[in-house]
């Protein structure tokens, strides 16, 4: 027996025929004997169509009360569950977030703070399915507060680790994270067990699987994941700490998957005058700013002549970016902001780098073969990342693909 | 400075531009310097939607789940409203049942017990208005409960009594109660004020203006209620105590309206025997059953001979009476069971009644000059009904409604 979290996206969750399919695998899991608590996200589309309605009810809406608003979807969808799953015999009810409680601060974007799940352990020893809204908590004055968009994969990570649960399965429309994506590269393959960090890297450059704040959490407490898909029914990805990753698979890539992100622009300041805290008076307002700088490059110019100053931001960021600059522009003495979009962020991910020098060198030279200009780099323990023209993005990822040995074998 | 509570229906809901009309009407009573708590319902259409859903869910759903659905629709328009609100300067907020609380003990059709108003008190002294979702509440065990379809009237008026509210105003879709259905007699009148018994019983007989059950619950407590359009801004009708109707129209009619009722069907045993116990022995299995009879007719018969009997039921409660009733033929001994639905029940309502021992032989009187047939009668206090054909059903009204001198002087 195991006590296993299972949770569900909006389009799992998207409509009756979907949700009695989604009742049908928690069956299997309770006839198995397991101790099940399911999270439910809201029907795919609503929480958009909630969401829309508090923007025109008015522009700047509270955000305790967008929360009362939008909080409602995974109500609906969680006693929907709830009523399916007693119909196919299963002993389920469903438990909001204020009647637990899970107890979160803030609002539109709360944090979990803590988790009662003595209700739940009463649950289980009478042999029920308990039913949870994903998204949701409670505040410590009694006021509904939802967890950002995405949050059901924080909800459920958060309910495991409450719960002790030996692991939490993220039901989704994929079946698993793959080396690179299919649409690019036919020869992708499903990746078996990815590590937390890895997870996070990817997931930062573009691989859109969990939300990365779950993903954290998950590995704060080491709770092992597995994303699979709701449709098909097959193994997913185990995304784990590295021990037991490398228990699964002892000769795993060093490499473990390649991710793009097109959503970057560069941003070059032309003419900057090499003198003592240039590079800091130009990054300390848009900190300020919140506006999340990434990669930065610094042309080597001789001293005391300007140089150029290269980095890159969001690209919805860009526009209020352009804006902090040209505020500071006259004080900080550059010549000119210039701005490019199409580029993209290409990333070699794998905890095994860490040990291998190798890799950003045989990253430059695949590259380089192929004529691909590097327009910026940046490297993190277990992730190299280079910015080239957009225009190269799928020859990029493919020829990274098969350099690292990533491609699957063809089955005839 | 009065205290107000304001109720808004699903159609003064349905949709952001209907919910802006709604919050302008708040802001009029806000301005004018009322402490004011809002009721609303869900918007139009989605109670049947959520309801739809549980039902495929599992033809059984689980009334504790149901609750936990079809709540979700109150949940949504009291955040849009207090947003809308809030964007026009006014300082509002949301309560949900569960954050009061509103205690009602069962589920789907639950009974309010308590509201605690301690929270709302707070707001009002602080200058904000309340928003409360109609239908609903929690139980003593901290479930979620709804009241039953068109529950949010008593939500209001006993929001209204729990908050000593000077009234209860129920802004709906039309503008107040008729002296008949103005579809029958165009002559028809607004009625100023009505007593609540008035109101029930005109209630019971077909015209759908309240719930019933919000009227009886402002009966017992002597909460004066108003009948309103949310649409036009015009006085609608006050339902109140007797001696406030009075004091605001000492020269009412003895008649306040004729109503008609086309849910009711005729069933007729035929040959019943004359013995002790013999019309029980018929209506013990079908107040068993749960079905309402109403009128009751019994033929005068010599003694020792069978007779007929008559009496109505809902149609709705037609197959299941019939089926009733075959059960126990043999043994009641009545030779067989005749029915018919094409029946009306017309009634004449008005308190001044009591002391107006001819409204009856008025009313058998002026149908029967136009040649319509009775059959079946019955009296209560402030109510004649009578049971004629359906196809009479615009004739009986016209001509009671004259001949109680309730048609309105035409305006030129």
């Amino acid at each position: 027996m195991a006590r296993v979290v299972m949770k569900f996206g909006g389009t799992s969750m998207a409509g009756m025929e979907r949700i009695r399919s989604v009742a049908e695998r928690v069956r299997r899991e309770v006839d198995a004997g397991h101790e099940v608590a399911v999270v439910v996200s809201a029907m795919a589309g609503e929480t958009d169509r909630l969401v829309q309605m508090c923007r025109e009810a008015a522009p700047l809406y509270d955000p305790r009360e967008y929360d009362v608003v939008v909080a409602s979807g995974e109500q609906v969808t969680s006693g929907l569950l709830a009523i399916t799953l007693q119909g196919m015999g299963v002993k389920a009810r469903s438990y909001m977030g204020w009647q637990l409680p899970i107890r979160a601060s803030g609002h539109v974007s709360a944090l979990i703070e803590t988790i009662d799940v003595s209700v739940l352990d009463r649950a289980f020893a009478a042999g029920g399915v308990a039913v949870i809204p994903g998204f949701q908590g409670v505040t410590g004055e009694g006021a509904l507060a939802t967890l950002g968009r995405g949050g059901s994969d924080t909800s459920a990570v958060a309910l495991a680790v409450a719960m002790k649960a030996d692991r939490c399965d993220i039901y989704t429309d994929v079946d698993g994270v793959y080396t690179t994506d299919p649409r690019i590269v036919p020869r992708a393959a499903k990746i078996e067990a990815i590590t937390y960090e890895e997870m996070l890297e990817l997931a930062s450059v573009g691989a859109k699987v969990l939300q990365t704040r779950s993903v954290g959490l998950a590995m704060r407490f080491n709770m092992p994941l597995q994303v699979l898909s709701s449709f098909e029914d097959r193994p997913g990805t185990i995304i784990a700490g590295e021990q037991a990753v490398e228990e699964r698979n002892m000769e795993r890539n060093i490499i473990t998957g390649i991710a793009h992100d097109l959503n970057e622009a560069r941003i070059t300041l032309a003419g900057l005058p090499d003198r003592p805290g240039a590079v800091a008076a130009i990054f300390r307002p848009l900190a300020a700013a919140n506006i999340n700088v990434d990669m930065i490059v610094q042309s080597v110019a001789r001293s005391g002549q300007p140089s150029d100053l290269t980095f890159t931001v969001p690209t919805a960021s860009l526009p209020e970016t352009v804006a902090e600059l040209e505020k500071i522009k006259a004080e900080a003495g550059f010549a000119e902001v210039l701005t490019d979009t199409d580029v993209v962020k290409i990333s070699a991910v794998g905890v095994g780098m860490r040990s291998n020098a190798g890799i950003a060198a045989k990253m430059f030279d695949t590259l380089a073969e192929r004529g691909i200009n590097l327009l910026a780099i940046t490297t993190s323990e277990i992730k190299v990342s280079v910015l080239i023209p957009e225009a190269y993005t799928e020859l990029a990822v493919r020829v990274l693909h098969t350099a690292f040995g990533l491609d699957q074998e063809r089955v005839a």
